[in-house]
């Protein structure tokens, strides 16, 4: 197999990604419906330049999902307009899609879908969810509990997950809006940048072992991550725990197995909800409303006339306008490391 | 009338502050049944320790709703778990306990209600609908737009409110788990003590007019205040504009008038959900399970061998219980412009 060199960008056509994604998880063992979630998921991230959640995250997926043990997804309890689904141990990408459906279809019903989630794995972008809902006209939130980063406001052990969440609420035909984020400051692949160029941390990024504040990158790696606002992103951390994890009977974030623990099933938990707009008002009142609201956001004034207002949502979505045209960027390193893979599982695909 | 010397605490059983409250808001034209709610959710705030959203807001309150002109709460549309109300510009804790207690009729039916309101006023502190809810057994979640402090990300017109939301779960008997926030890194409050002490900003409060990071507190007090997590916090003031005015067909934040604007309703709207904890898994499960997990949370490692370790609400708990017991501090400030008003009033009461 011949490597890509190190300064080469390949540039894939989404959809031959997306095949070779299937693929690839196919030839893993997992079922055919759920490849091809999981390699949409993956692809969608990377169409929206979210590529830390696309499809370089596939070698960490294939050695969980050709491993551990799963069962179906079923539901544990449900009522009108809510849910419990145990998820069986499969992919959060699939349990995530299967709960939105749930979560819109008794939306349909009663104008509000809640649904929680126990025993599944890492679910990629959260984005995914909400906007899954906001493509169907419901306005979507997915959170998920996430493997311990963030210390009690005062201590000093990773107790509280860097629970991501989103919401997405329809704006224009293929263009939400969309939150999408988690608890942190900023991500831990940040603070990595910053290590591997030998800069400082700006302060209130991260925390040292012992709880203090610390502008070491490699200090704030081995200890933990700063959440936003502090004590405030604490509680919205408790929230999602007691929420998606406390509703469902699963885990709580600090027991999650990290996602790069292969050998054994993460034990995520996640909620998700979906509400019916047209339950509230007429959609093209709701969606002239968001114009008006997006038209005095944007023209509004600047602090610095270089930058440009955008909305939640809005480069992604020229990201992806883009990148479907002309096609998704991947790094060598990440062509290489899926080719070997492929060929690690006897796969004949390559890109 | 005799003033109470300014460097002077005046000490209040809660039943006497509320019943005087009471008389205040009842001489002030508000119905009985109103003046009862409005003079609770103020000495709730007082019991919790959060004075600044305690009987201190009476003035402001009376003046308001001695003026503006108010129409019946209706249902303007409502399905099973969802309905939107006109607030009839009546005072936001009017609307919000309505509110709270429709979302959880339909939780009781449907496992979840959500319900949005437009056309009211300032509603105190959100956690007061939350815990309602978390008292009757519901996980409760309440959130409100309020007037503009912070800018689009990138801008430096205030067009985005910093707006208050709460999460409440049930914990323990009368102690329930709160998440009470709204989106700045500190409220204005804070920044207007430092000014007075003449003491700059630690960095990542305020930014001045110009929308650029400042730590004079008299700049960041003419200019805006610093959300949590910077876009982060942006995404979250939208999000609530997006639900609870977008689909109340309420003001934006951008249009809501300032508290201390009285010739005017504020037009606030907010939103409140119920989730009914049976619907999901038995209530002495749920609440077995937040013990183990509080019990971690509270015995982890500490920073700081001097602090301990609290969880959401748990502070303000401790403060009602003694408050419940000891009575309300009130500093002489507060007490004087109480008894001046109820004076203008001619109404008999005093503190």
């Amino acid at each position: 197999m011949s490597a890509v060199p190190a300064d080469q960008k390949t540039i894939v056509a989404a959809p031959v990604l997306e095949a070779f994604a299937r693929e690839l998880l196919l030839a893993a063992g997992l079922p055919e419906d759920e490849s091809a979630i999981l390699a949409n998921t993956l692809v969608e991230a990377n169409l929206r330049g979210v590529d830390s959640h696309g499809v370089m995250r596939l070698p960490q997926y294939v050695r969980r999902f050709s491993r551990i043990t799963m069962e179906p997804i079923r539901v544990v309890r449900e009522q009108a307009a809510v849910a419990v689904l145990d998820g069986g141990h499969r992919p959060g990408q699939v349990v995530g899609v299967h709960a939105m459906r749930l979560a819109m279809e008794k939306a349909r019903q009663t104008g509000v879908g809640f649904v929680t989630a126990r025993h599944t794995n890492h679910f990629g972008a959260a984005a995914y969810y909400s906007m899954m809902a906001a493509r169907e006209g419901f306005i979507g939130f997915a959170a998920a509990t996430a493997s311990p980063r963030i210390a009690p406001w005062g201590g000093k052990t990773p107790l509280l997950g860097n629970n991501p969440w989103s919401v997405a609420v329809p704006f224009r035909p293929g263009f939400p809006l969309v939150v999408d984020m988690a608890l942190s400051v900023v991500a831990a692949g940040k603070i990595r940048q910053l290590a591997a160029r030998g800069e400082q941390l700006p302060p209130g990024w991260g925390l040292d072992r012992e709880g203090r504040p610390t502008l070491d990158p490699q200090e704030a790696l081995k200890g933990l991550l700063m959440p936003i606002g502090g004590h405030k992103g604490v509680g919205m951390s408790l929230i999602i725990d007691w929420l998606a994890a406390g509703l469902s009977e699963g885990n709580f974030a600090c027991d999650v197995v990290p996602l790069d623990a292969s050998e054994r099933p993460q034990g995520v938990c996640l909620m998700v909800a979906a509400l019916r707009i047209d339950a509230f008002l007429e959609p093209e009142v709701y969606a002239a409303r968001l114009e008006e609201h997006a038209a005095r956001y944007k023209s509004s004034a600047k602090s610095d006339e270089s930058v440009e207002l955008v909305l939640p949502g809005e480069l992604e979505h020229r990201t992806a306008e883009e990148r479907r045209r002309n096609g998704i960027p991947l790094p060598a390193y990440v062509v290489n490391s899926l080719n070997a893979v492929a060929e690690e599982l006897g796969c004949p695909a390559r890109i």
